[in-house]
């Protein structure tokens, strides 16, 4: 692997995060960022053990300090002028699926300085190394994806604390599209329609057949797709659903 | 006027907020809610010497402990079971229109802050006594109305701080409207698409003829229009602009 | 009532026709367009024994030849000049709710030929009338007003019949509100979301209780409230649904 | 080339339809439907000469007798009980942008007639096909590609006469995806928005760099992308749009 390029991910966790990791491990050094060490340690390990090479660094992404930590860390690492190909947002905050007056004002604030302050400080982080990457002539447009989900484009009942984080991401990622497409950077928006297959929800939907949830395999292989789209186009936003989901 | 029912307006301003409040308060006493006494008083009084009844009350909306102040003196005022015929949400932050990579974290979480934060606790604040107003049996169903914009649907170049807040506090009126419709509050959206005819917009638009803008008070009868929707025919979402409007 | 303007409402049936019909005969004489004389006749005879004016003309709005003759109609009795205030699209072909692979091609094009052609030659009849009620110095902004639907925004399953017409009239709806706002016409789309209360419904939905449906005299409430924003305030689209139904 | 399924693309011309159909035909015999002989005899001889397999049947996709005789045709040509793996709707009207009161009937319908009722016909002769492909397990889901644009979600000025034909396709996709999709074939709908590199376009937005427009191949890419995600992971709507495209 020769790539001075590299991909950072940030919400890397046992599902979506690593599997996007591990597919862009195969090209370029990947960096971890999650909170707690636990989600990206024996990611790391691996993907350096396998011949890639991994880096993780604990990061609140919702704190400034942090993130900038986090910059800090990847310029020693990689050189004080790297440039990125690919920069994923995948973090999540926990999630209070509970009536609207129950909420505590911490519900609501988890999710938007997850989804929406965490998708800032993570965008003016990644924005100028994914710059970086067309001045050095990436083989693909650099690209900054950022995960959505149902709630990212509906409100629904219950959903006041979590959708309002999703939305404001979309916005978000629909903002940067429009100012950064014409500077050579790809930013993508993928509503994830349905439950995805991870060790958490192993015991859902078991009566709905082996094809129910996503896979996170076939999830990084989509974002991987919207990486090797050429300049000419670009997708801003795909959804991504089983087959038998009902939508 | 003899309503035992009141009205909440927060984000009195010079336009749209003293609009509504005006219209308003032709038939419920009128509860008006700015951080500036000064984006109030005059109002207040206005309303107080034509026979209305208005009190202000210095508000942060995007301040738990400050809301929380707003409703105990509320409570004080009109009584600890007091109901609410109508709550509009005004509030809007400063707008910081730079290149995102140019913007500080303030510039962002201002916006949050104020749209989506506030917006939060202020519906936390205002359904119960929305609630209070079903079961008091109000004449027109309790109406929580919220001013969103064109960027609460579209998120453009050099946007990238204002519209996340605007997309999340339309998830949040979705949310509450599935919610909080079946249990008779009726929940409305409002598109604001243009260019609002108030003292800072005096010299926009002036070669676009004296209807380019849209009229606060335009904007007050249709937010009235809302109110009055009956149980049956309640809108959740409606645009708003001028005709000459290029869209 | 004086007004030299008159209503036209194509798509006259016992449920909506009918309610906007009896709104707008209070201030302008109406004109009825169903392909079906009984659609509109007692009607017609209701309004013109009190007070109001109206005539009815056998139409069917996918023929271009009996929309011209309509228009030829409206003129010998009003006059070749003849302003209109308002002209509200209302009509809808008959529904086949069944699996994709059993519509005949006869259920496809009925949808389109109605809500998309219909819509069409509609409004290439209605606009002109619209127009000279711009320059006739109409009380309110000449309206021109389309029934939508949930599938105007929303291709469900077994819907493939229905949803293409509804979505077109909705493309045709917007296309033409760029278009003639400028010019003084206020163009609007409203989105019916829910079952609307009619004898062909009287059956539905009995056990959600007495408000469950939408209000036919409602709906043309808020179609009349459309006709008299001013041209600083147009909505294009609105929605509208019970508050307790589930979306 | 082995496979026993066909992809079948309808509107080939020197644009997307000829670049879609080089794709699929490196991996399936094509079937290559246009009005015109001139528009697919010469790419069947190109893919034939290549090793690949296509043959081209002149089809108005807007005539059900003449789609049925195409069908007739595949059957003759590859069994009766011949499964698709592939099915792309590329069809386009001509495209009258005018005023809307100087669009003649023929301007909508014609429109209306290729997206709309064309898309219907389409799918209902190659639904059967792609659903015994999935009987006879295609290595990847039976893909049922529509080609969108930006009028399938705008309705803009001057563009009656388009949007409302592309509005419907893109509804007849919806519903066919929700449908179909738990029976495991892939219905997707892809938003072109820019102008496609062809000979048609040359001499278009020479001044906005050569990456300006979107590449047919590069659309091809994405059409075959689409085809090849499994079950659980089917995307129903991606856009497409150079890197350099104000939107």
């Amino acid at each position: 692997m020769a790539s001075k390029l590299i991909a950072i991910v940030a919400g890397v966790g046992p599902g979506t995060g690593a599997s996007v990791a591990r597919k862009f491990a195969a090209t370029y050094p990947v960096v971890l960022l999650a909170r707690n060490p636990d989600n990206y340690e024996s990611l790391a390990k691996e993907i350096n053990q396998s011949g890639g090479k991994a880096i993780g660094i604990s990061t609140d992404i919702a704190d400034s300090g942090s993130v900038k930590n986090a910059i800090d860390t990847i310029k020693k690492e990689f050189g004080s002028g790297v440039g990125a190909a690919a920069a994923i947002f995948n973090a999540n905050s926990r999630f209070a699926r509970k009536p609207f007056l129950e909420l505590t004002e911490g519900d609501f604030t988890d999710s938007l300085d997850v989804s929406a302050k965490g998708g800032f400080l993570f965008s003016q982080a990644a924005i100028p190394l994914l710059l970086n990457g067309v001045e050095q002539k990436s083989e693909h447009p650099p690209t900054l994806i950022f995960t959505g989900a149902t709630a990212s484009v509906r409100g629904s009942a219950l959903m006041a604390s979590f959708a309002p984080g999703k939305f404001a991401l979309r916005a978000l990622s629909q903002s940067l599209a429009r100012e950064f497409g014409p500077k050579g950077v790809h930013v993508a928006h993928v509503i994830i329609d349905g439950v995805i297959d991870i060790p958490r929800t192993k015991e859902w939907l078991k009566d709905a057949g082996p094809e129910a949830k996503l896979s996170p395999d076939g999830i990084a292989n989509d974002y991987w797709y919207l990486h090797t789209q050429p300049r000419t186009n670009f997708s801003w936003e795909i959804d991504l659903r089983p087959a038998v989901e009902k939508w």
